[in-house]
């Protein structure tokens, strides 16, 4: 009789989602609730794209902020508003090994949640 | 001849390591650089795994902050310090339909670095 | 003829303003964006309040979350929601020297705004 | 006989160091903990100062990262590093009514601390 321990391997595609995982987290509670404005959101999306551009596995990365969203949520009297989920559009190209993903951040009207999800894996 | 598009599929435990993911990148980047000491640690604690828990695939978090670590940080002028990825112990088990995972942060020395890492899949 | 430098001397007065205005703008952008719903809301008030206490200047502080803004807030789907300014109420006296002020930070509907404010000064 | 209540008045001095705290406050919370690097780092300290003059009372921000000190802390293995209190030099100027005050934060190695402080009040 033989006992066989069955290992069960981690690949490079499972390191590859959980690497592109722990971007799109770390994106979003680095930097929603920043103080933003229609003069300053494209020094934010640059400094975010970049900020995370820096990571372990990512290979590329854009970052898009809803102007139309943002315009909505500024406040009459200050004339600022904050970053928040629903105005972040992300696309993140990360790899590990031989495995390839294509991950996004979008805002889901219908579901009413800055969904995250999976696009293509390699 | 036949051409044969292989669309490839999206996998339940592609989904619960991309969801690990997040969830880890999400708690280190919500909650480093909370004001903290060693009077203050257990309420930390208890705060972010209970913060992680209410996310989607999260069937257990424990979060463990090194008291040792956090004592050789404390300022000596004022007496506390920042919650830093190097305190953090976090264990992870996140399940998407019939998949399962543990992962885990922890310090890792020779690195030098609040490594992320998949410990196991189910 | 005499030439007078009036040095503009920096108060105890001033300094516990600039300090406790440090700590409500500290708390605001360490913890919105916390993942929370109405199990979990008590812990993270705790934590908020314990963390904030130990920085410099703080006499006593209470952090109280609106569970009803919260309960309003909760994602249909997914049953929790992300801490928010609108939720917060916080109260801090805070002491520098012999001065000591009382500050607070509260949703104002009229302003749609966060607002943090002097309440008392002694 | 003649009861006098003498209320305490709170005036644009006070409330501009208030405001002044609470932008050094939430800069300091919203952005430490930012991955960045040598190749990164112009970004982020321009999506800083953009992101806090847009709020109240903020008449000129600069925004400062130590190169050095950045250089010093990049991790040999991942190739970067993240955004940490001691590297930042941050320099505002703030208005309330009349009163106008210049504050800084800059780390201090006698304290071994990120010191924020006022630094003139006209």
């Amino acid at each position: 009789m033989v006992d066989i321990m069955v290992e069960d391997t981690i690949t490079d595609r499972d390191n590859v989602l959980f690497e592109a995982g722990i971007k799109l987290g770390a994106l979003y509670h680095q930097f929603t609730g920043s103080p933003v404005n229609l003069r300053t959101v494209e020094s934010l999306e640059a400094a975010i794209a970049q900020s995370i551009s820096v990571q372990p596995c990512v290979e590329n990365i854009t970052v898009s902020i809803d102007r139309d969203v943002l315009g909505s949520k500024l406040n009459d009297e200050f004339g600022y508003c904050e970053l928040e989920g629903r105005m972040l559009n992300v696309q993140i190209d990360a790899r590990y090994g031989s495995a390839k993903v294509h991950v996004s951040m979008e805002f889901n009207k219908e579901l009413d949640y800055p969904l995250m999800k999976i696009d293509k894996i390699d």
